[in-house]
């Protein structure tokens, strides 16, 4: 007989009969006659409660059946007289697939993150991260639907990648040769001989690339992996995270920052109408304001102020500063929090940044001051999207280029976007594990992502 | 006023007056009075055609906008005299917002698909290519909503991995080390230095993480890229390809094949449908019995064939291949092929293959010589899926990794899913870029992914 999911059964408007489960036993009390098992199969948080009785087949090994133990139980489903469910399995027959010994680590108590990470390998089987997966696989979908809704294409940029792109932050190498006794010439490592025969990396970002896929096919996006090999431990960094990056042609800043904030609102709905009582455990156990943000993100219209009246703001309250405001200074996250949660109350964008700390590839706004950037903030993470115009007049992105000392021989094939019908165009970056923060009120990225990579963290 | 696409456009039942596109010219031709455009923007393979009198706005500049420019084109959409489409826009205004000087490597004519592969970053503004990477983000969409709707968890596997696995071809490794001078102690790379303290490689697979979450949430699959890191310059092998991992708890083999090629013959019946002015350009240009081989394949049932008894198929046969067959053998593509196309003219999933050519982590049979594994072969491609019933038993599952001289002591993690709450489950592995072959007729995996890398070829 096919398993039926435990998502399906308690979803039931009527019993089917007789079913079968299988699933891992959360936990087992023994009465005189029967046993009670909650059994969860990982299709939903809820475990549906199992009652056997002590003359069915199966239950003469009913002690092995313990906390973690995996299990096939067939029953007829039936309307339960307890409070916490809808319906109850009286079991006919209890098949133990795979017992759980004693030294199994979750048994039923809390367990602290920072173990449960060491456990990476099992958390899944706990309430929080079975539920952290499921959201983080329906908020995958959303966006997919979201973007394929709106007719863009989704392609898939490279990992491996000869350039270092803006010298965002530290770069992984990547070789195919043995490094304890790399070919050399004159000394000097051949990368000649190397896989690439050049130097290769891991990807920062796939918004060039992406860029050139929107001049040809008008609205694209990516979603993959990205990379940084700062060595920093801190609670918002990995070294390997996922990005999702539209890029859209004939668009500008003020339709990026329309398309951007529709994007979320979107997105975070989806999430609290398909996730619902995933969502609920965070808002019951993690943040207790969390239905009121998320609903807050998804309704309300989002502020958007010029970076020169933020710092405006800013500047007034720079006494609660560790780092005080002033024009032409990188706002940290202090500044974007104060913004959002104690000046506005309320989601924002900043816009049109000072050049001096922006990429080369942002356009240049008619102040000469300012480029076309935009950084979308949200309670308690900060910066949660970061976009811009891109540059298309071929001359003034060379003159930014020099100006900030890149080599234009390595990017011709990126300068030929801008040669051959070259067009408006914008686009975002989101951190997909920051709006998994943001979704669950979870404060480290470590417990977001199924298998963590972070400074001395290459376990599973 | 906002940009229509075009294909909407196409789409439209009856004229919504006034609209504004904006694309690339694909070509102009100048009568004595107006001109014709045909215009494109990505949103599908369809032309639109635009006709500008000479006394409209912006039409002083037509001679610049010649194939490869940017313009925007404001007009009425009217029911087309023509016989090739249904609507044209008679323009009120044209602006040229990016020209495309002679240099434009993609004057109207027939280009190789050599030449294109060097102009990686402009080929996707040609018909072929535009087809492909809409075919590819559709496809990637049939695969999410497949497993989405029979409440599958969609997972992210880590790309950094500090195991190689099942040693499957040659591995990438990955370092934030100075590569010309590493931290060395006794004279040997010192890794405890290095950003994970210890030696980093590049995934070939996520299966065995992906088996620790079916195993905890039930229904799981992936679809990220894997690294090859082999030296071979063939048609069918990058170094950075995507692939699609589904792992199914309480599942056995004969499930197994049941959900891949339901999943199969679901995606290219989807794509059929979706994108079917693009899959039509391949039926025409590149593989005249494209159609039939997919109808083939989304309607008929596949054979299953034991491997004991493909081989005695096959060996009759023995003359015609380059290796003769025998039990125990590999089978290579030509006798994949031979069994698709000549012998049942149907796509096929031969199980239960040899041990001794298979991983460790195959399910070992009750024969004891064979292991529940499966492949799916189909036309002109070969095999296209890869998958197996696992090795749930740990003290068998320990004895095979021995047999093959791994060392357990990396594996505890894995061995801990057998260990704890252990119960039967298969998975798959589907090339993403094979597929795409499969339905396109691409005979060049190159050719199906926007940036490919191989040996030596790391551009943009």
């Amino acid at each position: 007989m096919n398993r039926t999911k435990i998502r399906q059964l308690l979803a039931a408007q009527e019993s089917p009969g007789t079913v079968r489960v299988c699933g891992w036993v959360r936990t087992r009390r023994d009465a005189k006659d029967f046993s009670f098992m909650e059994v969860n199969d990982g299709s939903c948080l809820e475990n549906i409660q199992v009652i056997a009785d002590a003359e069915i087949e199966g239950y003469s090994r009913i002690k092995q059946i313990t906390t973690g133990a995996a299990v096939s139980v067939t029953g007829e489903l039936k309307p339960s007289p307890g409070q916490k469910q809808d319906w109850e399995i009286q079991a006919a027959r209890i098949s133990l697939l795979g017992p759980a010994p004693e030294t199994y680590p979750l048994q039923k108590k809390r367990h602290s993150d920072e173990f449960l990470r060491s456990i990476a390998h099992l958390r899944p089987r706990t309430n929080k991260y079975g539920a952290v997966f499921r959201i983080r696989s329906e908020l995958s979908f959303a966006i997919h639907r979201f973007f394929h809704e709106r007719d863009f294409t989704y392609i898939h940029t490279p990992v491996i990648t000869g350039m270092d792109c803006e010298g965002a932050g530290e770069l992984f190498q990547v070789t195919a040769m043995d490094m304890a006794d790399p070919p050399k010439t004159d000394g000097r490592i051949d990368y000649s001989r190397d896989f690439f025969e050049k130097p290769a990396y891991l990807t920062v970002s796939g918004q060039l690339e992406a860029e050139l896929m929107a001049l040809a096919l008008g609205d694209v996006y990516t979603f993959g992996p990205t990379f940084r090999a700062e060595n920093s431990n801190t609670s918002r960094h990995m070294a390997e995270f996922w990005m999702v990056e539209p890029e859209m042609a004939f668009c500008d800043l003020a339709e990026d920052m329309d398309n951007a904030e529709a994007f979320i609102k979107h997105v975070t709905a989806q999430v609290m109408k398909n996730c619902a009582s995933d969502i609920d455990l965070f808002a019951r156990f993690v943040d207790k304001t969390l239905l009121q943000t998320l609903e807050h993100i998804a309704d309300s219209e989002f502020i958007r102020i010029a970076y020169r009246d933020a710092v405006d703001i800013l500047s007034r309250a720079n006494d609660r500063f560790t780092y005080p405001v002033h024009f032409g200074a990188d706002l940290q996250t202090e500044h974007e929090r104060f913004l959002v949660e104690t000046h506005f109350k309320q989601p924002l964008i900043i816009h049109d940044y000072p050049r001096s700390i922006k990429p080369f590839y942002m356009r240049v706004n008619d102040d000469a001051e300012t480029v076309a950037a935009m950084d979308m903030i949200v309670p308690r993470i900060g910066e949660i999207i970061g976009g811009s115009q891109r540059e298309e007049r071929l001359d003034v992105l060379e003159a930014r280029m020099e100006e900030t000392g890149m080599n234009k021989a390595d990017y011709g094939w990126y300068l030929d976007s801008r040669r051959y019908g070259s067009a408006v165009h914008s686009g975002y970056g989101l951190g997909f594990e920051r709006l998994l923060m943001l979704l669950t009120g979870i404060a480290n990225i470590r417990d977001v992502i199924p298998f963590p990579r972070t400074p001395g963290n290459l376990e599973f």
